[in-house]
């Protein structure tokens, strides 16, 4: 996918939310455990119930390999299964990988080839051979971390560079150097949407993940008004508000209203603060 | 395990070799295919072999996902085949996690209860709540990414902090408030030998994961001088070196020959560098 077709999306369905399936199978409703793949099953009735409110769906790694080989299939099945039935949905493996050279390469290919996700989340700290793995492929983007949305942000992000600059200001300009939009997104916390103009400045033209609304407490006024570029630039996520709405044999349809809220205050705040194209 | 108990396996052993098991399906040699999953038999007999000179083993997580669900099986397997045939032996998930603390104790359940890994490596970027709940397993350690081997290192973990710490060693100083050596571990690549000494001021009791020997190009003696404490508190981990020692019928035995040479090494170096205990 690229950029334009990730904003036709939002204009289309009026939104910029991202579902996070952090489907953890201690939460999914009793009456599911009796399906052979509980968290398939449950993944594809939220996915079924938020597709029209959802431009991206984002998959958490750490909730699958928790269940081992079974939970890797679960994760395996609900990637092919977004990608077959929404081609037009953006799809995210929340994995925060990053190492050495070879390995990377490894990592890339599972995530971009053997599932076809999209884009993957990418941890910084290694530096620029870390990440040119996953840049080589045609029509995937790499999310990388720079801003997080947790208390332990605090403990290096923002230490400052001898010129001032801090570790996620520089992490953005390295990234810059590495690849343009068209390849290149950045995770930065819905807490922080206090640095969104700076981090704009630094990063006009890439789309943001926007993990931190809902549970951990977010505007998304704020960062709505702060992070919007002319093609919106914004996914902004909401896992556990959305998909434990509801613990009941409604539970999709539960899930599908939260997603509908939140999708009804995206399009006040698109119509209200995006800039015009 | 503890320290203790590591330290234990160095003087019987005479080494302080981590051997990893990079295993790439592309490079096992062409007679393992007829076997069922190629992968843990490639590595049950890397291991029958290298045993006798290996203190630690070390699994890359990202080879056994490239292959998905059959991948996390051989990842599985060959855990708890060396934690059954070899209980003294130090096994470490080389995995690169670290994300909000929902996640990663996701993470930490998935490779210290689900698999029993011994010590897992950590990504510090997101800081204390990323790194937290992998310290709350008793008898498993952290081992935090400080100062990494590859070319990228250069991109951020040299920025100095306004009082002119480097990231790395800030990493280094907030690890050891988030715990102690007793749970606490960091990589430190083997090319940045120079460096040794002032990390061991920085952390004098750790142990130190130290990639890179090999493929990668550090000295093993540098290594040896400058980042021996009492009990040693090295782990010098090679994998491509050896488990692709030979690619045919004698893949094994060639495998525990180049373990054997590092050993011979290493019982040399401990002679004469490490200091009294």
């Amino acid at each position: 996918m690229n950029r334009l077709q990730i904003f036709e999306q939002i204009k289309q369905k009026q939104s910029f939310l991202c579902v996070g399936l952090d489907t953890d199978i201690q939460r999914v409703p009793k009456f599911l455990l009796k399906f052979d793949d509980p968290i398939f099953e449950f993944n594809k009735q939220i996915v079924a119930a938020t597709r029209k409110y959802a431009i991206a769906y984002k998959l958490n790694t750490a909730f699958y390999e928790s269940q081992g080989a079974k939970g890797w299939q679960s994760l395996e099945k609900t990637a092919e299964y977004i990608k077959k039935t929404l081609p037009n949905v953006f799809l995210i493996a929340d994995a925060k990988r990053g190492d050495i050279g070879n390995t990377s390469k490894m990592y890339a290919k599972t995530f971009f080839e053997h599932m076809n996700f999209d884009a993957l989340t990418v941890a910084p700290y290694m530096g620029s051979d870390s990440v040119e793995p996953f840049l080589e492929f045609h029509g995937k983007f790499v999310i990388l971390l720079a801003l997080t949305s947790n208390a332990g942000a605090q403990d290096f992000q923002f230490l400052k560079n001898s010129d001032t600059t801090p570790l996620y200001a520089q992490v953005l300009k390295q990234g810059n150097k590495w690849a343009n939009a068209d390849k290149m997104m950045y995770v930065i916390g819905a807490t922080k949407a206090d640095k969104l103009q700076k981090i704009r400045n630094l990063a006009p033209d890439n789309f943001l993940l926007i993990p931190g609304v809902g549970a951990q407490g977010g505007s998304l006024q704020a960062v709505a008004q702060f992070g919007f570029n002319a093609q919106c630039g914004l996914l902004v996520n909401s896992s556990r508000g959305i998909i434990y709405a509801g613990n009941d044999k409604l539970f999709a349809q539960k899930a599908g209203q939260a997603a509908q809220i939140l999708q009804e205050e995206m399009s006040v705040l698109l119509e209200k603060f995006m800039p015009a194209n």
